[in-house]
């Protein structure tokens, strides 16, 4: 069974996959994932799939248009309790969790830039199942949901597709979120992302794209150049309370967004991933859930590595120029 | 100039490096260095870089058998003093600080793995020498010493060198291991890396290589596969005094730990980087210097990027025994 372990100095966690087992000649350089050859996501392969969790199957319920299924080699595993365990001055806990595929669409060749809008929504009205469901399994503490397209990125598998992976701990990057947010709301009793929307919206200067209830915005401290954040406009601190009608804006403005930076960066390899509250706390004032997508041009390097800081080659006002200027199919 | 900006949620620093003013079409796929074509760090063309900082001319002076110069590409400058600014909810600074280059060798196809041990030992010195010197300019508080090998692991010349960057602010990945390691200073009154020392080398099974005065660890919760650290055996908690005894140990250390990197995992990019107390302030009983060694293996996807946890597919004992097991040249 995988491992977690915390780091004593800095309270880390980490996961020991130690079911993986790499050797040292398991890490030759990867390939970008193939796109021709046997794909276990294709229609017709469903056999070679562990069992399938959720599906879509439109009209006659003949095809799947969208499946859900637990990951082949998961880096945390489903059965058993959580058991803390000491050893000396270390901390580790079993590799408890949950870790699921999105298989997005049938098309083996289809990138959800390039998706209908009824396609994308149903992803995310699959991201609203799994997240609803897995909030009833008290063993889990959070869910994160989060896509890698392409090799440089981390996608080993052509298909479009994401990943769910629950934790029985709140991650490190999470709970700094939370903490900030929270310092922000008990001096101030307002919602920071709250607060840098209404600055950036009347700025002008960061944002990307708007529709009904969300905002692409560069944010003013990007890490990455072209990094952007998708948040709602109105104050809303769990991915769970989405609507019916927000899971369509929000595949509205993802597509563009996605379109945009297909155009101006000529498909580059990126990740997304949604940040919420943790799955056993509810709404409340101060966290304001959101995606950030995180197009992969630069290398971390040993500065990043041993600071924590971030070089940022392009100033998030330029991005957001290039970015707004692109020529997508139609605006949406 | 460049601009340090702070996340307002996080407080996380970036470095908005707009004199790189990087547009989409500058992010094409990197290559690896070259290591034909001209090279600016090759001895003949010094007069391409920037002015010399400091240079070891062993014997008559003739030649040079390392250099540091500032970079010429710096991601923040030298001149001025720092000027932080608010700009409504977001905070900034300018972009003050130092950025050097260490040529480590005059030989452009050298990798450090293979130099003598009396050149290693030159470049540790270079390291002190350029750190004692930033300690006197009271506007840094944080020196960041790293080196990057390969493309993969962000080098864009091939003739080895280091970087060391000097900051006017603390780093996020530093103040966390200060803050840890005084956490349990104030608690147990014992540095807590002398306490992993203490248990790591009873137990054995994460010792990597050893000599009299420093251990190699594959630490108990590594982010990487074949991460390993290298830490003094006695308890020191700034880089900066080192004595000279030491460097020569850690250079034998840093060598033989270099050509197993380098034979078990097939030449692998790597980084490296010192972490040390803060510029401005003194030795203490509760940090203990020590520098993070990470081979390049893995990609750093959206799960990682989300959560701030680490998948490592290598328990580091197991990595551990395939480093203890290589052949090198000869012990150190």
């Amino acid at each position: 069974m995988p491992e977690l372990r915390q780091d004593p100095v800095t309270s880390r966690w980490v996961i020991i996959a130690s079911e993986r087992g790499r050797r040292p000649t398991d890490f030759e350089p990867a390939q970008e994932p193939e796109r021709g050859g046997f794909c276990p996501f294709c229609p017709g392969n469903e056999s070679t799939t562990p069992r399938e969790i959720y599906a879509v199957r439109p009209g006659d319920g003949a095809n799947w248009e969208l499946r859900v299924i637990p990951n082949k080699f998961p880096v945390l595993q489903v059965e058993g309790n959580l058991d803390r365990a000491g050893d000396g001055i270390y901390d580790k806990m079993n590799g408890l969790g949950a870790h699921e595929v999105i298989i997005e669409s049938r098309e083996h060749n289809a990138q959800m830039a390039d998706m209908p809008l009824e396609q994308i929504a149903r992803v995310i009205g699959a991201y609203h199942e799994r997240y609803i469901d897995l909030k009833r399994d008290f063993r889990f503490r959070y869910a994160l949901i989060f896509k890698n397209q392409g090799e440089a990125a981390g996608a080993s598998l052509y298909h479009s597709h994401s990943q769910l992976i629950a934790l029985p701990v709140v991650p490190k990057r999470v709970q700094e979120e939370l903490t900030g947010a929270k310092r922000h709301f008990d001096y101030k009793e307002r919602c920071i992302f709250c607060d840098m929307l209404r600055q950036d919206l009347k700025d002008g200067a960061r944002v990307v794209l708007e529709n009904e209830d969300f905002v692409v915005l560069s944010p003013y401290a990007a890490r990455f150049p072209f990094e952007t954040w998708i948040l709602p406009k109105a104050h809303q601190a769990c991915f769970e309370t989405i609507s019916a009608s927000q899971i369509h804006s929000f595949a509205r403005i993802l597509k563009n967004l996605l379109q945009r930076l297909k155009r101006v960066l000529n498909d580059p390899p990126f990740n997304y991933m949604i940040h919420t509250m943790p799955l056993q706390e509810g709404p409340n004032d101060y966290y304001h859930w959101h995606v950030e997508v995180i197009p992969k041009l630069t290398k971390v390097a040993g500065f990043e590595w041993g600071s924590g800081f971030y070089i940022n080659p392009t100033p998030p006002e330029e991005a957001t120029v290039f970015l707004r200027e692109a020529r997508v199919e139609r605006e949406f």
